[in-house]
């Protein structure tokens, strides 16, 4: 299999080899699973960079150096001794939504399943920090995982890094814990950053290292990649929070092949969730003819601060026919999804409204 | 999305909107995950037809009707209650390697990441259809899914047929339980069937009826899907056991974007896993000039008679350069995998040599 679409470029036309080979091995969530409060393990969305790292759990440390009083090496009992906490926490790829662009830019061809909510356990990392003694003038935290690779001709572990601020946050986790179980491989084991509320690419995997800069990071994930721009060259502005999204869980039956929908012409209800970076859900609003007309959901409780919310709609097709179902939300600072998508060159935080056509008999 | 391919054709171009929407729902296991004898939860891949359905176990029950001489209505703490065995089998989906047949069958585009090996616990099938009495005259065991949806215009819960000497094998397990906990959704809560040794499909997921029938199922995924054929209005025959495969996990390290594998210039391990419906593995051997020779690799014993065999190869790479790898299995009857892909119009059984460019440096 061979391409002559590079990455960090956009085509118009039909998947790529490459973009397939990323798809296979990366996987979304089936929209289905909207149903579950937590998604299970297996279902939740994948985005691996790399290859996924096989860790000794017994050999294993976790280093926090850098601009710190103490430095510290901590084995996974060592935070396991730590106070711990669980929380509902609702991830979503930066690139979801991809796939729907046009042009398409080139990378893991996300259509809309990207996304997923697991219950993470684990030690807060404003304690850890307070623990290593943070030194007068740093900045920023730098994040380092085991798994290495290529990217942008770049050789690197995958690394991301978190102003100061935003890494002291309350809510951030380094978590050894998923539903109830320890993480999974594929999911980060041993242990694993998790910022809620940021996109998925915050949340480092397979975590060895934590460092406090005095100076910002420049590496390849926070300069080159997950940056906002419309032109190669530009230097954009950073890829953060979640935009405001709702999903629904398509209706009715699906084709094999096609993935088109089949539904009956009675009353039933619609399900979904929604979520936001930026705050709770304010509203969701379902169309069933392509956005012309919408009407309100019942929007439920989340089951935390960092949680999707489930939501309902009563639809009651009037007649056989084909129609397009849209749900889109409204958070508690005002953001709403657009129709059409906001585009970039990385494909990133594309929230426009999902569209699903069903055919109703 | 939209595309003018229709599935059961094959086409030469880039992959369609649909088989991208199989893709990002439906996945593969990234083949770094060959390193585990059993796969983890999550890692393993998954071929869905429909959606997930999600089963309440408390009023679920497996229904055993047809020609048999008393119909049984089990619940899960029934078949729980049984004499329970349990078994490291290697699954792979028919379709694997369906992405690299020129023209390409228009399915779930799969490369090779459709396999995995689980550790299925449950109760042997022959004893309860013992119990339930198989009348004289049963030639076929039909087990029906609760999974609905449209496959060739034909509205149809997933119904696979065994023949009944295949159904009565002792190896043939009803699951409850994978690798030790219960069946997660999308592996067929709260109970499948596991026929060790044939492709995926024959593995009914979130079974609900089990029917003695005194004459050959004409369903949809026996009389039309997963038949050999190179015509569609071929007759065909059907696909049953799985062909002879190996594969290596990819060495060195990837690029994200295009996946191409770097790897450095010293003596290094080359691990994979090989497998056959037909038998135990008799040889693995690995060639990294493309196949044009191929040298021993050294096969290990497989955990149980239908898991797949670890194997090892030392490469010593002489240079700095391009290279590429391969590896063919033989099994235990002298099937060996070809240089080049079988075709067929369902883009079945195609287990052609893996070949792995990697660039050593």
């Amino acid at each position: 299999m061979s391409s002559t679409i590079p990455p960090g470029t956009a085509e118009a036309g039909a998947i790529s080899p490459q973009e397939l080979l990323l798809a296979a091995r990366n996987h979304g969530m089936p929209l289905e699973a909207l149903a579950y409060d937590v998604t299970p393990v297996g279902m939740h969305y994948l985005l691996i960079h790399y290859d996924v790292p096989r860790v000794d759990a017994s050999s294993w440390r976790l280093e926090v150096d850098g601009h710190v009083a103490h430095p510290l090496s901590l084995s996974l009992d060592d935070l396991r001794a730590r106070e711990t906490v669980s929380a509902d926490i609702t991830f979503e790829c930066a690139g979801n939504g991809r796939a729907l662009l046009d042009p398409r830019p080139i990378s893991q061809p996300w259509v809309l399943e990207a996304v997923g909510t697991g219950t993470w356990t684990g030690v807060p990392l404003a304690a850890l920090l307070a623990d290593a003694g943070i030194g007068d003038g740093a900045v920023e935290v730098l994040f380092t995982g085991l798994d290495r690779g290529v990217e942008g001709e770049v050789e690197q572990a995958y690394q991301r890094s978190l102003p100061l601020a935003d890494a002291l946050a309350d809510d951030v986790l380094l978590a050894f814990g998923m539903n109830g179980g320890p993480l999974p491989p594929q999911h980060g084991f041993p242990l694993r950053l998790v910022v809620p509320g940021w996109y998925g690419m915050t949340n480092v995997k397979w975590l060895s290292r934590i460092t406090l800069l005095d100076e910002p990071f420049t590496g390849y994930q926070n300069a080159r990649g997950y940056r906002f721009r419309r032109d190669p060259d530009e230097e954009g502005t950073a890829v953060t929070r979640m935009a405001v999204r709702s999903l629904m869980v398509p209706p009715g039956i699906p084709d094999f092949g096609t993935r088109r929908r089949f539904a009956e012409a009675t009353a039933q209800v619609i399900e979904g969730r929604a979520w936001s970076g930026a705050g709770a859900i304010e509203s969701v609003e379902v169309s069933d003819d392509g956005g012309a007309t919408w009407q309100a959901a019942n929007v439920e409780p989340a089951s935390g601060p960092h949680a999707w919310q489930r939501w309902t709609f009563d639809w009651r097709p009037g007649a056989a026919g084909e129609y397009e179902l849209c749900c889109r939300a409204t958070d508690s600072v005002g953001n709403r999804q657009p129709a059409d998508p906001p585009w970039n060159l990385g494909g990133y935080a594309n929230n426009a409204v999902q569209r699903v056509p069903v055919a109703v008999a």
